[in-house]
C-alpha cells in the first residue's frame, strides 16, 4: 500500500493537479454554461498557472477573472486579452490598471464612487466596469437598492473612458450553506436581486449584464436566466469542503497535495507529515462527528490518488508541521518517508502557497 | 488622522518590520541568555529574511535554528555556518543535508530510527543530531521515557558521522495557555522532563545538552536551569497572539502588514481591505468578548504603526479580501485609499506569505 514516489518534486510538499478530472470540471462547466446561454468567465485565482489556464483554451474560453493587478498582469503576459479583475479598484493601482487597458479588454469593480473617479482619472482607453452588488454575502458590493451610490459611480466615470458593464456579485455565502439546497435557495434569491438592479438600469444603458457564480452554486444549479456570465473558479479543482457541500463527487476532485510521512506515533494514533500551513493553509472545516479537520489524507500510488480509507484527517497544523488522525488500517501503517496525499480544505489558498514557490506538478 | 503612504510598496499588502523594535527585542533575548549561561539559537523562521538574519549578528549571535532544509540552505548562503533543522528529518533530503554539512555544522534532528537511518546513510561529514523529545505539545518527538526509542536511533546513528548533541523540546503548548501563570508551569514541567532525559544519558554522552525555547517561556520565565541553549523565533516580531498571551507589550510588537482599505460600509460598521489569507493567513484568535479575529487595524502615520484606537478587527478573511470591524472613530472615517497597520495573529505566517514575494519592507 505504500505509495511510489514518482517525482522528485514529492520530496517536499508539492501541489499536484490531476489534467484529465480538471479537464473534465472545465468541459461540463463549459457546457452547462452555454447550454444556459451564458457566457463563461472562469475565475483564474484558483490555479494561478499559465499551464493551467490553457486547459480553459482548449474549451473555447477567451474571457477570464483574476482577483489581483498582478494576477491580470501575469495572464495577459501569456495571450489572455480579455480580463475581469473581480476585486474592488484599489485606488493605489489605478496607474497599472490603466497600463494594462493600454493593451487588453479590462472590466474592473467599483462598489465606491473613489475608485472610480481613481481609475477615471488614470485609464486612457476604454476600459469596462461592473458594479458590484451585495446580493448577501455582506463581504463587498453596494445594496441591491442603494442607487444613490450607483448614480455617485456612474457620475464619476461618466467623463472618462471608463463604460459601464453591468452589475456584478459574488453569493460567497453558499460556501457556509448547510445543503445543496440552501445554495439553490442562496443562488435564486441572489441572482434575482441581481437581474433587478440589471433590469432598472437596462433602458439606460442596453448593452449591460449581470455576472454572478460561485463555484456551489454553478455546480449545484441548472437555471441560470437571471444571468448573463458566470465566474467560478474553485471548480476546476474541488477540495474538501465542496466535496462535503455537495458540489462535486469525490472523484471530480482535480488536486491534491503530496506530502511525505515524517513521523508515526502508534500511542496516540497520530502521524507527522511535512505539510503544515506554509503548504496547506490554515483553511480549516467543520466536519460532523470530527474535530475541526485541515485536510483529508489518502493513498497516493503511481501518480494517482486513492479514495479516502477512513477518517485520516489533518487535525493540527503550524508552519511546517501537520498532524494526521490515524484512523484507517492504511493510515496506521504508514512509516517515515512514505508519501501521502492530503484533499485541501480549500484548494485555492493551497495552490496560492505552492504553485509561486514552482511545487506544482501536472499528472497526465 | 488619514495615513501617508511613504513608499511604493505599500499600495498593496506589505510585512514591514520595526527595525528598532526587531532589535531591542534580540538584545533582551541575546541579555537574558547570557545572563543564564545559555546558549542562543534564535529560530529564522519567522523572519526568513537574510536582511532581517543580520540584526542578530550584531548582538552576537553565530548559532541559528531552521524548520527546513531549504531555510538552512538560504541561509548557508547568506554565511551561517552553525544551523540546526528544527524538524524532524525528512529521510527525501537525505542528499541534500548532507550536502550541507559538507560546508556549515549542522545539526538534524530525529523522533525514529527511519530518519536517523536514512541521514546515516547519506552523510560524510561529521553531522550533529538532537533526539526529539515530546515534553508535553504532543506534535513530535519521543516521549521522555521511551528509552527503547532512543536506543534505536543511538544504533542508526552509531556507524556514521552522525554525532549525539542531546535533547530538544518545542513546548508548543505555551501557546495555548491562558496567562503568564500557566505559560510557566508548562515551561518548567517541559524543561524538568527534558533535563531528566538528558541526565539519563550524559554519562555516555558528556557532551550532550538540554535545548528548548518557545517565545512564550523564553519571554516570561527568568529560570532556565534545566536547559543549556534556547530557541526562540517569534520574538523577534511578536504579534497579536504574544501580546494577548503577556509575551509582551503593545510596544514591543514589531511587524505589521501595511494594507490599503478599498471600501466602507457603514451601514454594517465594516469596511473592506485588500488584505486577505494570501497576505495573513489564516490564523485565528479567539478573543474574550469578540468574535474570531483575524487581525487588529491600527493606524499607519509617515511609516509607523500607532497604538489599537479601539476594537478594530478583521472579522472575516477570504483569499485577498479582509472584512474590517470598524469600532474606533478613527476606523469608522477610513476612506478608500487610506492604508492601515494590520497587526497579525501570527507574525511568522505573515511572513512567510509576503517576505518570499518581496512584500517586505523594513523601517528604521
Amino acid at each position: 500500500m505504500h505509495s511510489k514516489i514518482p517525482f522528485m518534486n514529492y520530496f517536499t510538499p508539492t501541489f499536484v493537479a490531476d489534467e484529465l478530472k480538471a479537464g473534465n470540471n472545465i468541459l461540463r462547466m463549459a457546457e452547462k454554461a452555454k447550454a444556459n446561454g451564458l457566457l463563461f468567465r472562469p475565475h483564474f485565482k484558483t490555479h494561478q498557472s499559465v499551464e493551467a489556464g490553457e486547459w480553459f483554451r482548449s474549451e473555447g474560453v477567451t474571457a477570464i477573472t483574476v482577483s489581483s493587478v498582478e494576477m491580470a498582469q501575469r495572464f495577459a503576459g501569456a495571450g489572455w486579452n480579455d480580463i475581469t479583475i473581480a476585486f474592488p479598484h484599489n485606488p493605489h493601482e489605478s496607474e497599472a490598471v490603466a497600463a494594462l487597458a493600454d493593451n487588453i479588454n479590462l472590466n474592473l469593480l467599483f462598489d465606491n464612487p473613489v475608485q472610480a473617479a481613481a481609475a477615471a482619472s488614470a485609464v486612457r482607453n476604454t476600459t469596462g466596469f461592473f458594479i458590484k452588488a451585495d446580493t448577501g454575502y455582506h463581504r463587498a458590493g453596494i445594496l441591491p437598492g442603494d442607487d444613490a451610490t450607483i448614480s455617485c459611480i456612474l457620475d464619476a466615470a461618466k467623463e472618462s473612458p471608463l463604460r459601464f458593464k453591468g452589475f456584478l456579485t459574488h453569493a460567497g455565502h453558499t460556501y457556509r450553506a448547510k445543503d445543496p439546497e440552501q445554495v439553490l435557495k442562496i443562488h435564486l434569491n441572489s441572482t434575482q436581486a441581481l437581474a433587478g438592479m440589471k433590469a432598472r438600469y437596462l433602458d439606460a444603458f442596453p448593452e449591460i449584464i449581470a455576472s454572478a457564480g460561485d463555484t456551489p452554486s454553478c455546480s449545484i444549479a441548472n437555471e441560470f436566466q437571471d444571468v448573463d456570465e458566470i465566474r467560478p473558479g474553485n471548480f476546476v479543482y474541488y477540495d474538501l469542503m465542496q466535496w462535503m457541500l455537495g458540489s462535486c463527487t469525490f472523484h471530480r476532485i482535480a488536486a491534491a497535495v503530496i506530502c511525505p510521512v515524517i513521523s508515526v506515533y502508534p500511542h496516540r494514533n497520530e502521524a507527522l507529515i511535512l505539510g503544515g500551513a506554509v503548504h496547506l493553509s490554515k483553511e480549516s472545516l467543520q466536519i460532523k462527528g470530527e474535530e475541526t479537520v485541515f485536510g483529508l489524507a489518502v493513498p497516493f500510488i503511481n501518480g494517482k490518488w486513492e479514495n479516502a480509507q477512513g477518517h485520516d484527517y489533518l487535525t493540527s497544523l503550524s508552519q511546517e508541521h501537520g498532524i494526521l488522525q490515524t484512523n484507517s488500517p492504511w493510515a496506521k501503517n504508514l512509516k517515515p518517508g512514505d508519501c501521502i496525499a492530503v484533499i485541501p480544505v480549500h484548494s485555492c489558498l493551497a495552490a496560492d502557497l505552492l504553485v509561486a514557490k514552482n511545487k506544482f506538478y501536472i499528472v497526465r
